[in-house]
């Protein structure tokens, strides 16, 4: 079985196989004979991940075990590692996981039978996070390839615009970044800053990315951020006609982005939510079938 | 689709055949051949209204997606509308919602594919308690034509007085209220306020409400409550040999409900309680099948 | 439908027909027919028994439903006896209780349809946590016939010494306690207090306890646990060639067991947890088949 830790551990092949899949199952769906289980892990608050992981688990017919960290033996003071040694002996197929820490480092030498998807670590990656970016590009432009992409806000928090900066560039898109100064990234190689302005008017892409209060200390607190970062009315006006913007969610309405730009055809937010279903279907599959699992047979 | 928001949407015809076909789910079960998933967005907590709708949901053959408040990007502050925005584009086919506020009012000109279904807004409406409630007298008595119900207690917090009020007088019953005068609510049309004495001696139906301390401010807090305004042993002499007794629960024992009405055979409480799975049944499946969608068959 | 409350409702037979039952299912899955319900009542925090239990019904092929006791009516100040009365009236077929009273004794008299098992009651009982460890040291010695078995640690705070200082011995092993003087269970009758070192040399199966912190007052915390008490790297020498070490979980690493220890092949920890699976299924069998129940068919 596979895990899915980080768009870096892809290949340019393995992503286009998941891509072409999620893209079927966009279409249509398949369920699997197997009594295969799952477990979400989510140490951080979701919505649209979470449920988006369900969701896909129980088309694909596999059971979902309830976990919340809450009233687990987390409160007890139990480790990461810990837990998912007991998951794996509990005889549980996969974990999804979403931790404030880069979780994956911990688990390097761990000899699991478990599969682990990563669905969120710190401010690092979020790799099916950037696969369903990823597909709801390449459903509008038909190719990645030489697409401008700029991701606006607040970058240094942002484990989503890490993941797509490395994985949109491997697709062969020109990946930018724009927003306040104090939310620059320095360990984010090879990636031009340009101003907000001249980004809507340039970009295929337009990603706008959330402000992430629950990681600010006081002084990241911005003053008339909208005006000066969001996509506001004006700005509307000068994005590309046949420009999309995208947004993971949630978004927090005229602060990143205005009401009037969440209605225009151009905003693919609920695509983007919606690709994120089959992207995890994808993701499970590749996960549990990609390597020799007889216990699961699709049907 | 349908959606169930409050008992005022409903024609008389309508409550009629989802109180009979619940009379039918009281004896018979049916699963649909189906993947339909539901998913219960609670934002106050529940223990019967939340498992009783699980208990329906997964009787019928639908899955049941995990949701919590606490965990979700409600957290980051999402709002009830992008969620359910959210909840849409990933597929989820209904939303079974209780918020403190009266949240069908926010749904208005959404374009959702979705079912909602309210299981209780506010102090606003609560319609599957009334409906239930509603089967639990019509099993009593044969018809609500021409009972007197009185619903004694903290009627100005309480969406089950309001649904209640309407859906009972809709069905012939004459409807009127006993208890505090500081829990008099002027929005309530057309029911007469009566002496708690008087309402057991000559009540057909006796519903008590719980005292709702999570709603009160501090100056609501009534002494001695069980003496004047409680169903004690002194008032269950006084209560007719063929009245019912019923109550939404939790019962605040020794405060609306003396231990002995408790095991009296004239209290329904936990038939109310039984009959809320069979209503929640018929109103899923008013919701999901009373349109037009292929996705169900009933097996 | 039989309930499990506690070892000591059990006879020698029962026990070892659950435990052969087990040793089937470490090998062998079975699915029923049957649409019976299960609902994990949690007060306190868990992950492996509560995931387990979940992964056990799941594998029957029931249905788990979804309770969180932070969100339900708890919070509005329902007892347990009111809930487990709802519950039944609901349908629930079985319910699984974890609570920081000895809440057994409050359910006497109770007519209940439902069956009830006891995942941990106070400082009482944890039948299936001692069915478990049963099974794993038959496991590795054949019989309990004869075997010594010293329980190290919190024994006061501790359902887990509890239960298995009754099981073991009624299955002919000879149980012994050591640890700090404070922690020391008077109501415990017949068991010999030893010394730690002692029992290191000549026990064949080491039972560390958890020092349950969250049960403790301040007075309660003992300065260098580790060196007297713990399973530390010099006492790891000291204990039989073919010893076993056992420990509910989750483990304070380095302060009940040193990290090398946790890597010992005697360290039996994580088949505990897999036979944890075994026995709850076992037992979900024995509470819903046991008796006589028309619904449920294995299949």
């Amino acid at each position: 079985m596979n895990s899915l830790l980080s768009t870096q551990q892809l290949s340019v092949n393995e992503v286009e196989t998941i891509l072409s899949r999620a893209q079927f199952f966009t279409k249509q769906d398949i369920t699997w004979r197997t009594r295969a289980t799952v477990v979400n892990l989510f140490y951080e608050p979701s919505t649209r991940t979470c449920l988006s992981f369900q969701q896909a688990a129980h088309a694909l017919g596999l059971t979902v075990l309830d976990f919340t960290v809450e009233r687990s033996s987390v409160q007890k003071g139990e480790s990461l590692v810990d837990t998912l040694q007991t998951l794996d002996a509990i005889g549980v197929d996969l974990a999804i996981i979403r931790h404030q820490e880069d979780w994956p480092a911990l688990t390097t030498g761990l000899n699991l039978r478990l599969s682990l998807i990563n669905a969120g670590s710190g401010r690092y990656h979020h790799p099916t996070q950037a696969l369903l970016d990823a597909l709801t590009i390449q459903q509008s432009f038909g190719t990645l390839n030489g697409l401008k992409v700029t991701i606006i806000g607040d970058i240094f928090h942002s484990r989503v615009a890490r993941s797509n900066a490395h994985l949109l560039k491997m697709l062969g898109a020109t990946v930018q970044f724009a927003g306040p100064q104090q939310y620059f990234a320095t360990d984010i190689p090879g990636i031009a800053w340009v101003d907000v302005d001249q980004a809507m008017e340039e970009s295929d892409v337009i990603m706008m990315l959330r402000i992430q209060k629950e990681r600010h200390v006081a002084q990241e607190y911005i003053v008339d951020y909208y005006e000066k970062y969001g996509l506001n009315d004006r700005r509307l006006k000068m994005i590309k006609k046949d420009a999309i913007i995208l947004h993971p969610g949630p978004v927090n309405r005229n602060v990143e982005i205005c009401d009037e730009a969440m209605t225009d055809p151009r905003c693919k937010i609920l695509q983007q939510v919606k690709n994120g279903v089959a992207i995890r279907k994808a993701v499970i599959e590749w996960c549990l079938l990609g390597g020799h699992n007889e216990k699961l047979v699709s049907a």
